[in-house]
């Protein structure tokens, strides 16, 4: 079995990587790590757990994670970059889930992250994990950024638009809303049920991490410098779920939208082109590493939109997470990602 | 006081309708019908107004109504047109919540709803009721036909870009999150706390009612017949509320977008311009008449984001009704409509 | 008009109270404190207020207190205690919405709350604030303890019952299940959206502090020593609300219990006896300082099931707060607390 | 590969029967019927089960369904008693998911259910499907009687007591708290998100067709015939969950409660009784055939208090069909049933 460690695992990511780790036929999960909850059996802290996680978490212990195959980073932004070079020296994969190693230049890193990067050295040479557009680098990778989940739901829904040169590059919008998981498992007053419930609101219109993300991923397909991309993330008072609601101008009004995405995904395991006409529900992805994407031109006109939905912490981030790791190793892509969503 | 009547009290606009009306200083509602729960108290149809309301629904009886001074249409589409000529020649004032007067056009509105319309000759004299842009034809006007919950939050939002000329009339997108209570309340499978809660969706991307009735405001505002809007609607897992994110291409972007919306809105009692950077909530005008507007250009940029968000229920139907009543017979604009906003 | 403070206002009973305040026809609010958002606008906090409330927070400040009528504590337990001497000596009537004065017996505080009584002394003096029980006390009272929610929920349900001795007093049993906002306004995961949606939980079941003080007033109430209840709280995916379901063993199974609760009831404003039959949902009081109550006796069986609804901002908290005041100020007992629930 | 049939699949149970099924390792689904949605594809109906299952609804047919070696029934009370004995005549065995076999007693059946039984006399044969107390049964069983939502939860959690006779027979109470899923998927008003959201209410006190089911097994356990239960549900805005929390009276104070618990569910795969003290939460069981149970004796009384919670679509009816799927033929009883729940 290949041995699998878990860097800051008391979070929804973290929980999630070992529900699904614990159902992976090839890999076994030997050390999680948490400062907050150390010395505590995980299934306490996580009782869905109970029965199937017999592991306590522990403090961060590098010699414990070099010992490891493969080690997932589910901590807050600056913590991984401080430790994958040691990883890698020891010979250790390392998929990242933060966003220490997504973007390109060090400078827009500081810019949005608000500090010096680490390890620059590593940015270029880490993988960006969206397997539909950089499968053959993944493959090779010793270190893959995971994408953030925003990034996943447009990125999917856009790109074969760009790539294809039917959209205006600087026409491009993505209207996206979240669940409250993607917020994540931390003390505070704004993602309180009661709060963020029976109501929803936009946030970060003026800026949001996600943005220089998404931009680098499609300028890279669209190889384009001139991409315009408005990005207006929500907060949505479910749980789970992205809903990204993307729209564009065509270049080409008569362009065979439908035909385009179903070509392009037609042998992608984790991306559900759906039949014309449409409307995918975010339940519908709930707890499985899937993308639907339905693809509609309104009235006929100059516009496209795109709807994308996926699970903000599975296909958004654990998920993917395994998917990356199935492929750096050589295993098959779909194993420990067979579920099926909950429904209702 | 004036005596007002009710036609199809039993579904959410009805209910609402009530809550305000019985806290109305100028009004009593006499009559309230349903054909569906025709004998019964409202009361126990309502619990909530146990105490303060203390009719029962009778049959549509047009003797019944002739008497209002005002009458209140919360009938599905296609009911109205047939009672409001007998109402107009009994010299009754009407506002009607439903679609049957809000199309200028006889042959759009055969095209949305499936019928020849029964009055087109009022289709004319009928004033669209939001009062922000149209307040002196609702004071003169016998019929007034009360907006949609989208067309009001979308028209608030766009029309005063449009109307100074600030932004391309073709670059339009209204993307609408809209609570459940939206869709009324009747049986029906999609609407169920078991299919909409904890999920989000699109829908009627390939055409949507309240579309043209969108355009028919804007391009009446814009005085150009290229506009062009596309307008996306979600459901979202709330009750009450509806978030427009708008978007459009500016054509001067040096303008003080702020200042333009303060200015417009500068005297109106229901629209709340927020200051730079804001972010409204659906919940902030919970159950109160109110429209939150923030104005924002992403990075400095071209396009322009504007966010509105109104009570579907209140500014979005029974609130815009009343209001609309008390300039029709000259009480002050804001009577029975002071309430504040139920947070959290 | 009457000058009334709030300290401790940035919580929910806090903004409750100002949204009730605001629309009092015989008081003003001069003065509002809170440590954490001392010099911010009270509309900035709570966007619902914009418009309405046009004051700021400040620092808790004894001299403005003391320039007030009446001050309202709405703040942690162990507050109160420290300030309200002082405050009751420069004559200013106090009503606590903390547990402070609530418990008679200072031994039975410092189990339960963990530290000595400040001002044991004024524990017998302080009037229980549940009007239907104790009107003529809160009438002459300086200082008034408001009732917890639960207690306000279980006393009003169990009361008449005990107050005939129709049960048996060791048979008690009290199933309540609360919203969220009973948490309070502060950072925490367990209140997280989501952490505390789509679940459901007991908690704690081996001892609430809400236990002692329901057991004081039944105690009282039923004038016996053999008292005994079990409490047990949930916790509900719900943002307001209590729905306490009460079981007690019949000692006279031919008792006429609606009549009962109707008699006791009649002349209550505030506690709504619902015909025989009867369920009443927590969202009838929405928004409204009302309990409804509805018995009922299954299969005609020797025990007997009360159902008894609040919100538990305004009957559990802020509302009964102000209908204190009312009595205490020698107001319409009423005013300010018209309002009606908000249905849908 | 066992081949199975459903009969009625467009309800909840069935959907989540095909859920489970598709991940079986033994069984495949050949045949599932709907009257509604006949000729329709299931994947249309459920999209989460797009690319996992590949049939479509067919109209009921005693043909195909004999060709089944086990034939589930997911449909309205009152249909399988009129199928069940030709399919058992030819040989293949039924798990029968509505209530039609779930009374013993055909004049009980007539009461709650409003009709003549159509096949009393298999009532007695029937095998009552809680294999924690009837697994023997079940083994032997042709047709097995899967058990209610409700009685589910609330017989597992008293029945260790009264097997031991460690309670008062006639001191039984059971307040149970259900997600809206319960209800089922069909159109209605009552259960819509606006009406059901954000709100809390008792239902069925007078009298609820789950309590002769529940006395039934209760009264089987206890071998008393002066056992006396009130049984409360309530609507809890969730879509899936049950909390049984259930009291009783001890007979014997000084019992360990948490060993006779312990010890009574210790080879159970599907019951978990948690660490003394615990308060489990319906999420921890979303999408599992689980139970989960806590045991309390609040402030060391002479009362119990026991929180049992499961998904009532899986261990409440269709991941406990399956379990007695297993058990009737013979295969490992946690065949299908692996999984692990969702949270968050």
């Amino acid at each position: 079995m290949i041995q699998a460690g878990i860097v800051g695992g008391s979070g929804y990511t973290g929980v999630e990587l070992l529900r699904l780790l614990a159902q992976h036929p090839a890999v076994r999960v030997s050390c999680i790590t948490s400062r907050a909850e150390s010395g505590k059996r995980v299934a306490e802290v996580f009782p869905n757990l109970r029965g199937h996680v017999d592991l306590c978490f522990v403090s961060p212990d590098l010699a414990a994670l070099a010992a490891c195959d493969v080690v997932f980073f589910a901590t807050p932004n600056g913590t991984a970059m401080t430790m994958v070079p040691g990883l890698l020296g020891a010979g250790v994969r390392v998929i990242d889930l933060s966003a220490d190693f997504r973007l390109k230049d060090p400078g827009l890193w500081r810019q949005w992250y608000g500090a010096e990067h680490a390890a620059p050295e590593l940015l270029t040479e880490a993988a960006y994990g969206l397997p539909e557009w950089y499968r053959a680098a993944i493959r090779q990778a010793r270190l893959v950024a995971n994408p953030g989940c925003y990034p996943t739901a447009v990125t999917l829904g856009l790109a074969p638009l760009l790539a294809e040169g039917l959209v205006r590059e600087d026409s491009l919008i993505a209207d996206a809303k979240s669940g409250l998981s993607g917020a994540g498992r931390k003390a505070a007053v704004a993602t309180l049920l009661a709060e963020a419930s029976d109501s929803l609101k936009a946030y970060g219109v003026p800026g949001h991490r996600h943005h220089p993300e998404i931009v680098q991923n499609l300028r890279g397909i669209a190889a384009s410098a001139h991409l315009d991309l408005v990005f207006v993330p929500h907060l949505t008072p479910m749980v789970r779920g992205i809903h990204a609601t993307l729209y564009a101008e065509l270049r080409q009004p008569d362009a065979d939208l439908q035909a385009v995405f179903a070509q392009r995904y037609a042998d992608e395991p984790f991306v559900d082109v759906m039949p014309p006409g449409s409307h995918p529900e975010t339940r519908s992805v709930r707890g499985v590493n899937q993308c639907r994407i339905a693809v509609h031109r309104p009235s006929g006109g100059r516009r496209v939109v795109v709807l994308s939905v996926i699970d903000n912490l599975v296909k958004g981030a654990a998920g993917q997470a395994i998917q990356n790791m199935n492929i750096m190793l050589g295993l098959d892509e779909t194993a420990g990602l067979t579920g099926i969503g909950l429904l209702p």
